[in-house]
């Protein structure tokens, strides 16, 4: 961290790592965490303190652990078609089979590739199950529960201890069909509505737009990434100057495509 | 604009739009009016004269349109299959026309949404070609030519003019499955790899991450979409912070996905 109280630019965009977590572990207050390391990152730079329109976007990764949500694989017993699967393509087959339990839906399973819907309706790789960063080698963490209601106690949390509530993000980073490499979205937020409906609004041109409904949750979720970078420990990422959509949003309502709506499945 | 002479701040990610452009036509000189906009905001903001690691994106409709890459709809005589679908979706069947002539391959063709793939390889609804913005009621714009190259040009009349090359990013809004809304990513880039793979590099825990590689220049592109918003006229953005990939890159090359890999033809 800088120790200059630099503001940042008061136009465009800003995402500003928040000081580092130490590990987190089952149980653990993770509202307290962050409110102790956003309090740390105002000591050193008072025009960070939270204001309504701010966005804190939290990596999953904390958010499972946190939530108790990781299995330990040695206590499970895989089935045969993840024997088979994992075999097949050099994984591992208790993985195989947690991925399984996590999906409502197999996608795609094919060239070792798990692509799954999950209870809340993501489609990812793996049901979004993840053996990086959790720091015991035996381990996985799944997907919150409920990631727009822990992306709200995020928000209670940081509004009762700070004053002001920002607004909130749990981020994970998905894959993408057609293109390589993963980026951030936003799993579940809290304050604002994660998609900008701007249909019917007029463009520079004065043309009313037909078809445009922006991801700013996603957005902002990949911003963040960019300001926290994959190994350095760092899941906390104050971003500022997004315009917010009004609302009271939730990813899994509102981002999700319904079945019906998809046509890739 | 701020007068404010500020720099963004010096940990984390800044997005800053350029002042806002002119219109653009065919046959504009696009360098030359990046270069002036970039000056302007130097002008104010010195601080913002451009680093080798700064990365200017670019959209995707001020580059179709200086290439001249525009078709005049009342000049397009639609095939009847074009015809046929505009009808029964209720779409303009000129511009149906002009997607499916940019099409290599029909990826999906139903319920009035119609996603190709692109001779560059893109997969994306209506072949990129887009009528807003475009300031005549009667055009649309295609997606430039060489989107790699357009931002090579671009970086390196910045070299020339402005004494220090940027990276450059050319963007367009897509659409992804699963998840309603549009993002940014990159069509075309310059100066830098827009992958960063990590695979082989240890995580925080030590592991070493198994498949990790992240998009880096669709999610800069994203970040700076926040910054500029789709309605205000200003298709360039100044992103000032990320870790670039090095290496001399190209989306056509590394991004998009070939065919065999592809699961969701």
């Amino acid at each position: 961290m800088t120790d200059r109280p630099m503001d940042p630019t008061d136009d465009g965009l800003s995402a500003i790592p928040l000081p580092p977590l130490p590990e987190v572990r089952p149980g653990d207050d993770l509202g307290g965490m962050v409110v102790d390391a956003w309090q740390r990152l105002i000591a050193q730079r008072p025009m960070l303190a939270p204001r309504p329109d701010d966005v804190l976007v939290v990596t999953q990764k904390v958010v499972s652990k946190a939530e108790g949500r990781i299995v330990d694989l040695s206590t499970v017993e895989p089935r045969p078609q993840a024997v088979e699967f994992a075999t097949r393509w050099q994984r591992d087959p208790r993985q195989v089979e947690v991925v399984l339990r996590e999906a409502v839906e197999v996608v795609r399973m094919e060239r070792g590739v798990l692509i799954v819907r999950t209870r809340h309706g993501f489609v990812c790789a793996n049901a979004g199950v993840d053996a990086s960063n959790v720091g015991r080698p035996d381990e996985v963490t799944l997907l919150p529960d409920d990631p727009d209601g822990s992306a709200r106690a995020i928000r209670e949390r940081l509004g009762r201890e700070l004053g002001v509530a920002p607004c909130v993000i749990v981020s994970d980073s998905f894959g993408r069909p057609w293109r390589w490499g993963i980026v951030d979205v936003a799993l579940g937020v809290a304050g604002f509505a994660p998609l900008d409906d701007q249909r019917g609004r007029p463009d520079a041109a004065g043309r009313v737009m037909q078809a445009t409904v922006v991801a700013v949750a996603d957005q902002i979720a990949s911003a963040a990434e960019l300001a926290s970078g994959k190994t350095s420990g760092r899941p906390l990422v104050l971003v500022r100057g997004a315009t917010l959509p009004p609302g009271d949003g939730s990813v899994v309502r509102d981002v999700v495509m319904d079945a019906a709506s998809d046509m890739f499945r």
